[in-house]
Parts: structure tokens; C-alpha cells; sequence
């Protein structure tokens, strides 16, 4: 839609839709998201035909089919896209909540409150349905939001982004406030990412190729998440039979995302009862192991099933994203805290423990953005802690840690009411 | 100190240091700072000698006198900064806060805990009382600092910093938590900015030039005022005696000062009555107003008294940073609101009216760190919005906006803790 203009023109009425966002009542940002999962059934044939051009040009240029798979849409995916736009309708407005507001000793009432950022940037690669569920957070949070998507989804997001444009022209709301980028060459990820007062915030969604990328460049803050090397400490004092569903649980749940386990701790008191056990359990789905060598002399002479082998140097601290988990014997609470602290890259750590002070000390010393006492690291996600949905999770300090929810896309304003206050 | 060291060796000493004061009691943290308030009293003599060095240095390159006031100590000014840091002490401690807790249906507790942000990167100019104001807010916030100071300060920031040191040291603290960078030509500031991963967040604390410069090259996370173009509106129905002392108030208070007003604007129904007094009252101080056409119209028919000349095209939308101020009549408070937008730079705000829907639609529309009502732009200060303390104050959206407390040097990170919980 916008090739012919240059990315500031895109930003400037962006700007000036944001203004209008700001402004808007909960009622008419949550009426145009409903209309939107209404258009999304009602002109599901549309969608689903561009869809198919992508699907067929991805096949026909030889893209694997794994990704040609997050790239396809089908009737359930696109209905399951509508419902999760009527969720996030019926999640509560963060735009006006006031806190912390007092009254100061001289009289003027204090408060902060929540106000949209005001134009976020999403760069994204193949999966359509970021493009709808992005643009819903970002206008329930009353921002108005420039979308990158990649060239291989170009039809399918131009389908769905007009759907959203629609939506909002319907009740009476510039359609900037939701606009789409085209970029066959990539070229204006490295000016978004610049624009440093006319975009308030990129988020990156894809490899860790496209977040280095953005981090490397961006002047414009960022929020990503990284990569997650996750893992789940079992104390000698531990339930293995908690033990064993926690770790298998956070592996095997979803191998192919960021809160799944990568490595297991076990110390040195229960590794003989618990490895074999571990071993019987994961020659099911199956699970490699990659042990250390006191995890390889137990599992040979417990005559473990496999798959196991020997840990290479850098199975330690690597990202696994498969169904491969690293795993070593500790000889106390103290190793097993400096291995998370030399290994881990603070996205979702565990202990499994029956000690008070186990617990304390490790939920004390580890420094993540989700840590854990007897629970799987896959419950590191928006929907899961109750925020209803998230942008991504991040695991940077800066401004939010953890699932990005609609609070995450807000700011606040200093309120200042008076009655003639001057400051002596 | 650290010449003949890499920033690197720093940062990684840092890194380590922050680890430590991360797991310190509010206790010991409030230890050192108290310690550190007794040294700057009882160390005075060698911190005044170091000073007089640095003073005598600037004094014969022939720096300007202001800029020597600001890089002098005097006996007061150091009594001054103890009072400050033991001010510091008193703070509550936002470490360790837990917020949003819940117990979710699963039955896992979930909460935030304020956790510190890890190393600081200060990067300041002439005024030595920054050496210590910041190690204080750090090490109040359980964080790490890495300072670089101006040369021209540099052996009164040395002597400051090893008070600080020695008050970590006497406390079995490493003194690697505050450490100084010495950094004759600048280059290091280039370096600190893009130290991603290593340095957590950057404050830079002096002029436009550096914080521009900081801005375009940083990599780190940046909290940073910027301009501070400030306006007060005055409705029609304001009570002109109290929109007469709060627009006195918010321009003579401290002209030099981020929150200092700019910008009159002037409902066209009282323009008449209000400005003519408005002359009258800054013929005193004086303060020089800058008209638009109608102001000078109405100053001129009232004989008012100067000093007051036409405003020149960029008076609006200027921090003038003096006793000097933009006056502009207007002829709705939309239009008020209009110019505030495209003029001001998100600083502080201000409207003074009787109205209830004027107010609150000023509010509503002003996207700015402070909005007020009925009350001074003075206000916008930490220590005013019972803060305590600031680091700076923000015009970003990003993180932290407004005064910079000891709370937003923090970030947090997620708690669950389970009974053996595993996601669906």
C-alpha cells in the first residue's frame, strides 16, 4: 500500500493517529476489536485466498514446509485468530488506571497515569497471524502501530491489515492508526529501527537473526525477547516424582519455544535415583541426553534406555529448540546457582525443592525474568500469568521483564491537580 | 585510577560487584550510606584540598566564572551533600518490593519483585556533588555504578569516590560497585554508550550536546531529560491573582532549571486585564516578555511597563533558560492545546482555570512527563513528587517518566512458586 511514500510519511500520520488514540474511550477502541473478529469470520474466503497465493509462491521458490506451515492459514486458524481478538476485547483497559496517587502535603493531588506509548514499530517474518494479534494489543493500548511483515506473507498481511483498516474507518478512526510497511529488500528494517521521535518502540518478533539485528541498529528503544536457556535445578531433597513431571513438562510440552527447558541440574545425592528414572522417562517421546560425565557413568550403570551421549563443550548454555536437553550432577546448591548464573540468559529458571531455604536462597540469588519453586518453566507467557495475552516475552531489564502485556505498551503521565500551589 | 585498564576489565568488575549489592540487606546498603555521609564530614579538608587544585587548574585555562561555580566545593556545599546522602538513607528501600501478586486458579503464587538493574553508566560533567549524589541513589537501589566525570573535576571526583570506596570496603563490600573511568578525551564515553549486555543502563547528566550525543550512539538503555519547553495556559475563567503568582512562580523561581515556564499562553478574554499585570509584576526581576502581535497591542494600549519587544519566530518552542518568556494570546483552549503539541517538549504543563471540563480536558489531551492544574511547573522534581531523590528527570515514554527515583533505577523480575505445578 505505501511503496510509492517514504517510511516518515508512514510515521508522521502514524503520530498523528496516535494522537487520536490516546483520546478515544475504552468503548470505541473495544468496539472496533470486535468488529474486527466479526470481519475476520465474515471475510474469511478473502483472507484465505491471498493465503493461498503466498502459500503457493512459498511452495513453488522450494520453502521448507515447516515454514511454509506458519506461514498457511486455514478456516480453524483464521477462527482461532477471531477469538483471540474477542479476548483481548474482554481484557481490561490499561490506558487511564491511575496509581500512586496521593495527596502531598501541600495540598496538590499527585497521580500517575497509564497513557498509551504512542507509535510502536513490529517487525515480524512469516506468520500472518501476528499481524492481526499485534495490531488488537496495540489499539486496546490505544497505540497506532507500523507493521514490517515479511515479503513471503505480503498477501495474506495486506488482506488482514485492510481488515483492521476497515474496522477502524467503520467507527469513525483514521486507518493510520494501523499501517503496513512493504520491504522486498529488508532495507527499511535499518530505518525503522532509527527513527528515534517519530517511533516510540520497536518490537522485533523472529529469529535471533532479525533481534540481534534490530538491537545492533535501533535507536528507537526495544523491547525483545532473546534467546532462553532455561533450566530446572532437582535439590537433594526433592519429590522426584514432582520432579521428573516438572522437567519433563518444561522440555517436552513445546520444544520449539523460548520457556522450554534446555539444560537439568540434579544433585549429586538423588542423580542415581533420579537419572535412570529421567532416561525411562524420555525413551518415550524420545529425548536426548546430553550428560556430563557423572551423568553418563550413572545412566551406564543403571543400564538406561536412550537416547543419551556424552555433553559436547557447548551443550551447556545453548538454546536447544528441540527435543535435546543437557544435563549434569551438582555437588550443591551454591553450583547449581553459579552454572545458572554462568549458563543461563535470565528468560526462566527452576528449583525443585522440599527446602524453606533452598527455595529462599535460589529465588534470591537468580537473576531472571521468571523464576521458579516446583512449577515448570512453561508457564513464562502472557495468557499463563494472567495478563491475558502478550507481544512477546523479554528478557531485558529495561522498562518490562517477562510477558509483555497491554501494561507493557503503556506509559504514564504525572497528574498534578491544584489549587494555586507555587513552590516556594 | 583505571587508566591503564580497559573499560571492559571495568565493567566486568562491575558486573560482579552488582551481583553482590543485588543479595546485600537493606541493613548493609544503609550502612554504607551512612558511613559515607560521616566521611564526607570528616573527610572534608582533603576533599576541599583536591577541589582547590581542580578549581586553581580551571581558574588559569580561563574557564568561564560560572562554570568554575559550578565545579567549586566550599565547606557548606559538602555539608550539603552529607545532609543529602543521609536524606538517601531515610528513603525506603525499593529492592525487594513484591507487587501483582496473586495466587493464579492453578494454585502458583505469582508475583513481581523489584529487583536492582544491575550496572549504571553515569557519564556527567563539571559538578563533582554528581560523583556522589549518584553513588548514593546506586547504592541505595542496590546497583553497581560506572562513573565518568569531566576532567576538569577529576581529582575532586577522585577524592569523592574513594570515600565512597572506603565506606564499601569498611562494610566487606568490593569496591568495585562505584568505580571511576578517567577519560581525557572523551573517548570513552563513546565506548561506555555501546557496551550492550555490560552496562545495563546510561544517565547522562549535563548539556544538550551530550545527551544528543549519548542518544545517537548509545546501544545501552538511556534515561535522559531532554529540552524542557514548559507552558502555562491561563483559561478565561482563571482567577488571575492566582494565575499571576503560579506563572511568577513557575518563569522566577530558578530560571536556569528544566521545569522553568516558557510560554505564556493567554485566553484572549483576559488578555486585557491579565497582561498588563503580568508586565507590572516582571518589571520587578525583570523578566523580558516576547510577544506575539496581540500581546504587544494590548501591552502597548496599557503603557505597560518593559521590558517586553516582539517575539521573534523561534521564541516559541525555546527553552530560554533565563529571565525571558514567550507570551501568546489565544482563542480557545483547543487551540491552546494545539500549540502546547506542536511546541512543547513533553516536560511539565499547566493550566490554570475555574473550569471542571477545561481542566480535565487538558489533562486529557496533554501528553507531557507532568500535566497540572491550578498549579506551578516548579513542581516537577523528585523531591517535590516525594521521591526522595532523582537521578534526572525524563521527557522519554520508555521505562521511566518524570523525576527518575530510586524506583526507576530498578527492574523486577517474575516469582512463581508451586506445589508441583505443570502446564497443560
Amino acid at each position: 500500500m505505501l511503496e510509492i511514500e517514504t517510511l516518515r510519511d508512514t510515521a508522521q500520520r502514524a503520530r498523528a493517529a496516535a494522537t487520536v488514540l490516546a483520546t478515544l474511550g475504552t468503548d470505541v477502541r473495544d468496539a472496533i476489536l470486535f468488529d474486527l473478529s466479526e470481519r475476520l469470520r465474515a471475510r474469511a474466503g478473502a483472507v484465505l485466498e491471498a493465503n493461498a497465493s503466498d502459500v503457493a509462491d512459498a511452495e513453488s521458490s522450494g520453502m521448507e514446509e515447516a515454514m511454509i506451515d506458519r506461514l498457511r492459514l486455514t478456516p480453524e486458524r483464521l477462527s482461532g485468530i477471531a477469538s483471540d481478538v474477542r479476548r483481548i476485547v474482554d481484557l481490561p483497559d490499561p490506558v487511564g488506571e491511575e496509581f500512586d496517587a496521593r495527596i502531598l502535603p501541600n495540598g496538590l493531588r499527585l497521580s500517575r497515569r497509564r497513557v498509551p506509548l504512542g507509535v510502536i514499530g513490529v517487525i515480524y517474518e512469516s506468520r500472518p497471524n501476528v499481524t492481526i494479534d499485534v495490531s488488537a494489543l496495540c489499539l486496546k493500548s490505544g497505540n497506532a502501530v507500523i507493521l514490517r511483515g515479511g515479503k513471503e506473507a505480503r498477501r495474506s498481511n495486506e488482506s488482514l491489515a485492510r481488515l483492521v483498516q476497515d474496522a477502524l474507518s467503520a467507527h469513525g478512526v483514521t486507518p493510520d492508526a494501523v499501517q503496513m510497511v512493504h520491504d522486498p529488500d529488508r532495507r527499511r528494517i535499518g530505518e525503522m529501527v532509527r527513527m528515534r521521535g517519530e517511533i516510540d518502540l520497536i518490537v522485533p518478533r523472529g529469529g535471533a537473526t532479525l533481534i540481534e539485528y534490530v538491537r545492533e541498529n535501533a535507536q528507537v528503544p526495544v523491547v525483545a525477547g532473546g534467546l532462553g536457556v532455561c533450566h530446572t535445578y532437582v535439590h537433594g531433597d526433592a519429590d522426584l516424582a514432582m520432579a521428573l513431571d516438572i522437567v519433563d513438562n518444561a522440555k517436552t510440552r513445546r520444544p520449539s519455544v523460548c520457556n522450554t527447558l534446555d539444560t537439568v541440574l540434579v544433585h549429586v545425592s538423588v542423580a542415581g535415583s533420579f537419572l535412570p528414572q529421567l532416561a525411562r522417562r524420555w525413551a518415550g517421546p524420545p529425548v536426548e541426553i546430553r550428560g556430563c560425565d557423572r551423568t553418563i557413568d550413572i545412566l551406564r550403570e543403571n543400564n538406561a534406555p536412550g537416547p543419551w551421549r556424552p555433553a559436547e563443550p557447548d551443550d551447556f548454555g545453548r538454546e536447544f529448540l528441540a527435543l535435546r536437553a543437557a544435563v549434569k550432577v551438582v555437588d550443591s546448591l551454591p553450583e547449581a546457582i553459579e552454572h545458572i548464573r554462568k549458563y543461563g540468559s535470565g528468560h526462566s529458571e527452576a528449583i525443585v525443592t522440599d527446602g524453606y531455604q533452598a527455595a529462599t536462597d535460589f529465588v534470591n540469588a537468580i537473576d531472571a525474568a521468571a523464576v521458579y519453586v516446583n512449577a515448570s518453566t512453561g508457564f513464562t507467557d502472557g495468557a499463563e500469568f494472567g495478563l491475558g495475552a502478550e507481544i512477546g516475552i523479554s528478557t531485558q531489564k529495561f522498562h518490562a521483564r517477562g510477558p509483555l502485556g497491554l501494561r507493557e505498551l503503556t506509559s504514564y503521565k504525572w497528574v498534578g491537580l491544584g489549587t494555586g500551589q507555587i513552590r516556594p
